[in-house]
């Protein structure tokens, strides 16, 4: 941490920020210029909060430094994380595609989404029974009986099962049928239900929060982390800009930030990132091209009825046709589908 | 809801279109012209969801009408909702002050906070026994213990006490303690958490999100009112935005906006809205005259040694300061402290 | 300037980095720790791009320190600068009105406007003649025409006249019929013009940029204060954010921290700030609260026939009863209208 | 164009609709719901602001359909635009390659870059003469002197020249010594300039607004190709978002909706779109996955020396390394380099 004082900060403002910073169990490092006095806190201070200096007459700003995550960060593991999902290693060469509707809506239509997507070459299915939707009036999904849809298609169909959980005294029942449990984007920061999934030790799909950066991202994966999960998977699904035209802005950039600065595996929405069926494709395979260590598609039966996102899930023979799109992209990257 | 369709949709898309509408119980409104047709959907739609004609071919977008929250609007209900919190109106002519520290940190700390402030003409506390926080390794506040020190203040200096909670299973036990429900700004969207303090009939004090449309702000309340929970605050606390000078952008047009839209009270966080103590009187002074019925300051006896949001908290004499600054811009708009 | 080293930098890379202060002529702090190094750049480094350092290996990040603007800042001139406009003075107690159409359409509109605002107690009188406008078929405005109608409008009504120029070889023309040359959004960052309007030594009232951080805005602010033109207003105008329900979202924080970091006067335009007409007066009200010098606002006589931001202006006796809103406010914060 | 309603709006402000639309010269198509009536403008209408209704008593809100943009759409022209930029072609099954520093410093530096990025396999250089900075006391660019090296380095290495124009004036001079001149992101709404530029009829390569939607980046298009000048490149080069580990966020979904929007090539700037040397080869690797149809790249013989721009400049061997990775992704796409 860097503590910048002011320009016109006197010997007693200094005084009490070095007073500060040792008092801290930190040590000082003092420079001073002719225009302005600039105080490095020195050692381990990731459990300091910069308000604590910002908070001091005389101080302009403070720096922190990029933190504190430490169990998500390259430096604690300079090796990819690799893990299996009931058979299939993410975070390896293989590209992971994981596959389904938005919301499961009935036996029928998840049954055929789960056999059309493990026929184009998917190793997981997504679809959610529990559903955070923005009006109460909208479809919430059909909760444990979503849940038990999802089971049957994993047995009949073979595929592991991606699904949502949006409150910590649900985590219990949705590990019982899930084997990736999902945190949507408006429960990033949902502390609680970190603590929650963290504890379940399953695998853990976490997205990025609307409007959360990179930093606040490992961090609440760290929250994860922190309870002994190490299973924790990214996921890039768009940031909330000022562009309209598309529903979220995919940050394409996030990808290769990601696994600089953490040693997670990163995976990829490329349905939400644009809202648009007609734009997956071309969004897909940037994020293999990218670096992204997989991706995870809505593909619906029949999204013209689809209860929830239709207009962004691809029909089956479209994903089909991305499957074959995206392989020579997996190849020309030194990874395969 | 309007449906536009492409330039070059064809007679079977459109009928496709129709057909939906119907299909769904509205009406369907046929606007041909040379170049497009445009599609109006006449009836009570609020339960339609767009995407159901975004993901029909030959439609170009489909623009939803405000809402579809209902019990927030000013349509339910003309007139201000205008409610007591343990004896003082907000909603009215009355200005409500709510003031106290970011984290209770200890029973001095807590008492003291709130004598000045009651001092000042606070008529509210504020202060937080559970924390939500970035890091899993910063001071996540005192839990119970924090919510017994909060009672004790209110017995002992007599003001009402906000106080957040941050899952679903703490709300009984917080709702023993606190006169209004806090929902914080990372938790707007937890569906869990908002019905949950639907179903406890007490005040709720719900904070927008980082980055929540005022249209997803009033749809977070309705899932409250949605409980037959009428007493809900709206708070406007700043909004994320390229500008880092600030620790938030305040939304100043959304006082306006949501008295316009709703008949709920709106008050404003001027301390997260700046993150600055030196700019929280002037945007005070702003919020107050832009018509919000209160405001919610951090203030803390000690800033220098708080454990959190110190950079932000007014001293209590800075806070009586803000009080007698904030008395003429009241009366300038027929209001009073 | 801090330079934060990586955490695994070697000394090579660190004496890399002293060796380059040194050669910059500035003078380097080393700050060691036993996890990461930190270089303070103490001297007047306000030339040396963060560039410079944040290219060479082993450096995580530069942190600029806030400017280079000099000539804008508190710490150049300590007292708030006022000057004349047409014998009003900016950036003293009186705060000034600006008002007006958003373009000029003929001699009555103008004249009719003129006298309405005037009546009211504007003290200048707004109107475009080139009008910048985001699709080549839109109304480009009267150009020459347009400011010879405003020149008539200050001799029959007595106004200052405020009015864009938008490219630089129109300075000098712009400048005969202008009292005050406004710089528009987006030509916030066209230097080639603020070189021009700073070379013609008139005042200049320029707009933050859409998307402009408050730093860029005082260095775009310091390219016309480079040129001895030191009459500069600054104008607040909304910034661009993920709200749509608000034509831009109106920076309320920047008020008072344009007025702590700069002496210059400081104006609110919260017609282009809401995009509304019903928002305005709200809007207006709390702008003065916040410490604002003036307001420009957007007064049409017949706002539905106005070619162009009629949803956002003000009808005349709109115009009178914001005047008589405002009254109290200016009393209520030590100022007059 | 669609006008909504407000639920309340009586008979005289439908009326007043009505005849506004056909005093306009549009065919108005009335949809009454018992809750709200929706007045479809049909004709064409892209003449006609949206403000004109949004201004009249009892509109909710204007909904414009995208537009008015017409040279630059698809509806215009179906196939793509394919032109020949001194002898190779952009728009084809050829990816182009530009590459370059950020500034012509020198002769040596200058020439140096051009030998490396032509023997890597670039097809045009870029090097800015006139830079847009800032702060005024930043390095601003050789000017005439840099285009002087420019065009020697065409003539010594063999190809095309792109370099930056930032004002009007400028334009002929600095179309005597480009193949393609730029139009920079701060100047991307600078009207006069592209205005200028429209009548040069030299190729133009456009560069995305920092905070520019979609729209508002081909309307900025249609400005110059209502000069009859149709070779213009759009370039996405990154927007401004709350994220702050990258300099910008790279929009990688504008690249398809750019290509389905439009007729016009599209190449992508993965320099200005992560700032950081280290992220520029998996953003480019995912540009031409997503159908970009080129590069313009930052390349700099001595990035630690560079007078800009160096944290994102490759140095010569990266960009050869860069250019062997990209050949199989464009590959993967049916395209080569």
């Amino acid at each position: 941490m860097v503590v910048v004082m002011k320009k016109n900060a006197n010997e007693n403002q200094i005084s009490r920020v070095l007073f500060k910073i040792e008092a801290l169990g930190s040590k000082a490092h003092l420079s001073r210029g002719n225009i302005r006095t600039i105080i490095g806190v020195v050692g381990d201070n990731s459990n300091i909060e910069p308000g604590v200096f910002e908070s001091l007459d005389g101080v302009e700003r403070v720096v922190p430094l990029l933190g504190p995550f430490k169990l998500a960060s390259r430096d604690f593991r300079k090796e990819n994380s690799s893990f299996s999902i009931d058979g299939s290693q993410i975070g390896g060469k293989k590209i992971i595609m994981i596959a389904g509707p938005c919301a499961v809506e009935s036996r029928e239509q998840l049954i055929e989404a789960a056999l059309a997507v493990k026929k184009a070459g998917a190793v997981a299915l997504r679809g959610g029974a529990f559903k955070p939707r923005t009006s109460p009036y909208s479809f919430q999904g059909l909760g444990e009986e979503g849940l038990k849809i999802l089971a049957e298609a994993r047995d009949i169909v073979g595929l592991a099962i991606v699904t949502e959980v949006i409150a910590p005294e649900q985590v219990s029942l949705v590990a019982q049928y899930a084997d990736v449990l999902q945190v949507g984007s408006r429960n990033m920061q949902n502390y609680a239900l970190l603590n929650a999934v963290g504890e379940s030790h399953k695998p853990v799909l976490l997205k990025r929060g609307l409007s959360s950066t990179i930093e606040e991202f490992l961090n609440a994966a760290e929250y994860i982390l922190s309870h002994n999960n190490p299973r924790v998977i990214l996921c890039e699904r768009g940031i909330r800009t000022f562009e309209t035209y598309t529903r979220n802005t995919l940050d394409i950039n996030a990808i290769p930030v990601l696994k600089s600065l953490s040693h997670l595996p990163v995976v990829v929405d490329p349905s939400h990132g644009t809202g648009k069926r007609e734009y997956v494709a071309a969004v897909s395979r940037a994020a293999i091209a990218a670096g992204a260590d997989g991706l995870i598609v809505e593909v619906h039966p029949d999204p013209e009825n689809a209860l929830s996102d239709g207009a962004q899930s691809l029909r089956p023979q479209e994903f089909e046709n991305l499957m074959a799109e995206l392989r020579p992209v997996a190849e020309a990257v030194g990874r395969y589908l």
